[in-house]
């Protein structure tokens, strides 16, 4: 298979382990199934999610981030994805032009299928939606041939929103089970690189095993497949078919 | 292929006209892929949507009905749908159980893959989305064990809101667009069956233009995908998936 | 002035006191206007809304409707609507065929060009979502041609949807905010003819200075237009207009 | 304490299962701390809540019922809640005026600071919804003094409602955590009376481990107050303090 | 009829040619009636909505914007607005304060009778929304006597939302349709004008066809008047009426 | 009682009269509980809710401040509240990062049970949306361990929404009623103090009046407990409990 025919998706995480809670199965899912799946991960999250480490002593702003630096490659190794830092501070996040413009090169870089991102609202977490915000404002202005004229523009990637830590506060409802039956040591393993919260590793396992419940549920009693572990995500985009 | 492989969907029509302007597209797209498709009419929509006849000379209840269904029959051939006529009544339409319980072993007999029907909130019409309320409370009990124990039970087929007259005051919102370029002669001929309201016609062809621009953008100005036209349905229960 | 060419309007009004609290100014403005007003009470409220009434001795059911017709013709008659008394139960209410339908005749020989009723949703009173649903639904039916061949069938007249007892929890929200002052004084005497439920003379008294201070702001504190009383409504039903 | 002092609390449960698995921690935590509960079950869930039951030798609906009732007899014993069954049928229910007034009844006589019912929306089941819309509508008609006039009327219990299996679709958003820690093995042993539903068991070991994480961020990480378990509510009216 | 009876209108489109797929019948028909109309075209669309002239060789920014100025001017003169391009750059859109100022200057000079502007959600286009909420903070602070306190103040202009592209995904939902029959043939001449978009004139002349029918719907098929093309609006601003 | 032991509370006013009107009645009964509630307004106002002062002859942007800094100065003395005045300009208001750190800094040093602030949403306001943005936004990072290491961080302050001018129009709904009976006359004083808006004295009492009669129905008409005022709030965080 050309390089050319590989395909590719995108996930734009606010904190360097969001992407691994949320959307570790995803991630290891379509690696396992030949797809080149990009991470980028807008801040360390190393003021607002890494209160383990702020708690040892003589810790400063940058020995957290290479913590969560290491933690977060290691994970994303496990998973098979490409991962990079941006580093645009967290607590509060802002995402000026420079960033935006950077996310849409690595839309037409990368051509995704699809990009996966934080849920539009969480009043626990005001980076998420920010994160979110900007993944669809760079993907539509990767469609636009005005901007840099003479790249390749982009087509239609879906955009779906992983799940949040408090699903019903933030109006996030999955209506797409991603089965990650599969791929569950390999969450499971990456999800054990995040070190400095591993009072979420049971939580999101639970999760997993909440969602693969439901995602059987939703195929019916009757179906034949086996479901133990799954992801939610609330596709935001429509879908084009030929067959409902 | 056996009997048992083909794949099967149902759709439940408040009145005898509405699965043309509506789905006219999906039934003769899924037929023409060798699916059988089963068509309820719960009324003729004799009094209510019948505006034309009633304005001719000497006009009773069963002569509308027996038009309307000669309409809807001619219209059901050329999509190539099993049809079925109720006879419950509309304006208002009330369903009591016996309607309730023949639509479980509609279910049950037919085992669909989807169920088409209307959208849940239409202030412009009652029996639309009491047509789709039936549909779905139909649906729950023919998942369950205990009604005809027996029998055998369905799976979770899914539920999809076809396209309401005035979209936005239904609160419909079009998340799976249904590329009909294909079939789409034969959805007009279906729709000029219906000589009581051929005031339509044309704004059931202008619907269908409009949702295939929409579908072509939805899939993004690079894909080389032609649509000319296409149905917009608005699907209500989640899907489970391998991958995104 | 041909009676022909008198404009008519509607009000459907649960319990016997309802129209009084909640479109009291709308019918003396109305009347006052010209036109023709008529209040349908659905039920007394002999049972939900008359409390004060049930705390005397001996007091029976039929004693209590009784009152509750007298005040409610005595309140209609300051306003000058026309009322009717429908006596169909209340706490709870429920809407049978022949209530339907002798609503559909109403609005035949009424031919209105707008209809008052509750809010649609009400969670302190089941009652008055209830009489909204059947105030559309046989305002739906009435448009049929085919429901009793051979009436005038009527047009589309505006919905609007009165202020509930409290508004916020009833996601009403008053798109229409209409100038009673000139006829404050009749909705205060028709107020005060509701002796059974004296607590609320005054608190509708303050609505109506409330919704008057707001009417004021939305016409700007430019204009000239003074306005001390005001009634809210929520238009369910799309203007057609010539100029914006 | 004498018995008016008791406080009294009330259930409104579908099928004769669904407390346990929603509110068997309330049940137990406010037994625990004197209070007596009441436990409505409208129906066995007989033909769709007992799936496992239908796929055993020669089963009939009365040897399911005697079966289901059973076990929610022992689940209630050790919760410490007073249970009652109705009957009314499951798949579909329907609420006649009887179970309606009985309803009343049990409200007058019980006078509960607080009702718990089930989610108003659930697009997985329609008897959820609607055993919730009964619990409401009987407690306003148990407010009015013209319903059984010389009974004593109620209050204005708090409604709450409790956590249905897929809360998202639900449109349920968790307002109010219940710390159940103190109580969690009589719920767990509650659970464990419901043989026919064992793969029920862990599912909702791991709601309450959720929503007790979920408690503990709410209440912050600085907080002393340890919690494990806990149960989510969402409470549908107003609460009246003298501080916030 | 002097200068300051001269009633206007104020129109803040994104990109240039927006105010004319969208609000060309308002300005004409209210040009036709007398009012003055001005548009301010925040952008020339020049990035995101002018890939067809990106497509042809040797083209610059510059051209690009030259092109689209001069379309959007002749399809204004056809119309009878007074359009002014204030070039502040599209996808995405930023608005600074000297632009915000701008546009409430804008208002205070032009004291007009309403604002038109975009939905105030698009998931597509996020300059859309963003033109929006600035034409309704200009609104407000131009009704603010200590912003630049001497000038004159403006009163309530009333602000309606035209029509998005994809009106559901938008949460659009029209409430008023603005009977544009007498004009279209210069909203057809004006669209004819954007060369750039070819591909639209056809999907905007089937929207004006399609709000043409919903708008006779709405008025009731027993009305005389005929309506052919419309064009649907949002009111987002309540109205004070002397009746209903 | 140590200070330490103090309860506290924040009040986030967007404007210095804003904390009057809408949570005067709150600040007051939580002083004489022996509560410190502290009151920052963002801005005085000046420019947008100042109509009154700018009227008089040579006024000038200072002599505003001074005015209005007078008059919140007397109302907070008297409701016993600890005032700042941040003066960032209004109308509009921008939260720049400095503002926002400010506010961290107030959280924790402060330490509050709640935070009182306005509605997340205001048509006719954009600044109050914008002050409750900063309000939750300061509140996370506030609990960020990260944000100035060392410091002592914060729990979960309950977040309130006090309420907006016209409710229904911000999607505001309340869900909290505070008996304000007690403190009224304080209430009343310092809403006296407000000169330049003794068009709101009227107002806002018969605010009080109304909310004072929900309060009354929502704890039910049997209970014994008499209020006359009471300031509706609605509660964006949920609660943990130990009893429903």
């Amino acid at each position: 298979m050309s390089n050319q025919a590989q395909k590719t998706a995108l996930v734009v995480s606010a904190h360097s382990a969001d992407f691994v809670w949320r959307a570790g199965g995803a991630i290891a899912a379509h690696v396992k199934q030949g797809w080149k799946v990009k991470i980028i991960c807008l801040s360390y999250g190393e003021r607002g999610e890494s209160a383990k480490l702020w708690r040892k002593p003589n810790m400063t702003l940058e020995q957290v981030k290479l913590v969560r630096e290491r933690e977060a490659r290691a994970a994303a190794e496990i998973l098979g994805g490409d991962i990079e830092f941006w580093d645009i501070r967290d607590y509060p996040m802002r995402i000026d032009e420079a960033t935006l413009f950077r996310l849409v090169e690595t839309y037409r870089q990368l051509q995704p299928e699809f990009v996966l991102s934080h849920s539009e609202r969480d009043p626990y977490n005001f980076d998420h939606p920010l994160a979110m915000r900007a993944a669809q404002e760079a993907r539509i202005i990767a469609q636009a041939e005005g901007h840099n004229p003479g790249e390749t523009i982009i087509g239609a990637p879906s955009v779906y929103a992983f799940e949040p830590h408090q699903t019903e506060q933030c109006h996030w409802e999955p209506n797409t089970f991603l089965d990650i039956s599969d791929v569950w040591d390999l969450k499971r393993q990456a999800i054990e690189c995040m070190e400095g919260q591993e009072h979420l590793w049971d939580y999101y396992t639970r999760v997993a095993l909440q969602r693969g419940v439901q995602a059987k549920r939703n195929i019916g009693i009757t179906a034949k497949r086996a479901i133990q572990y799954a992801e939610g995500y609330m596709k935001l985009t429509p879908i084009v078919v030929h067959h409902l």
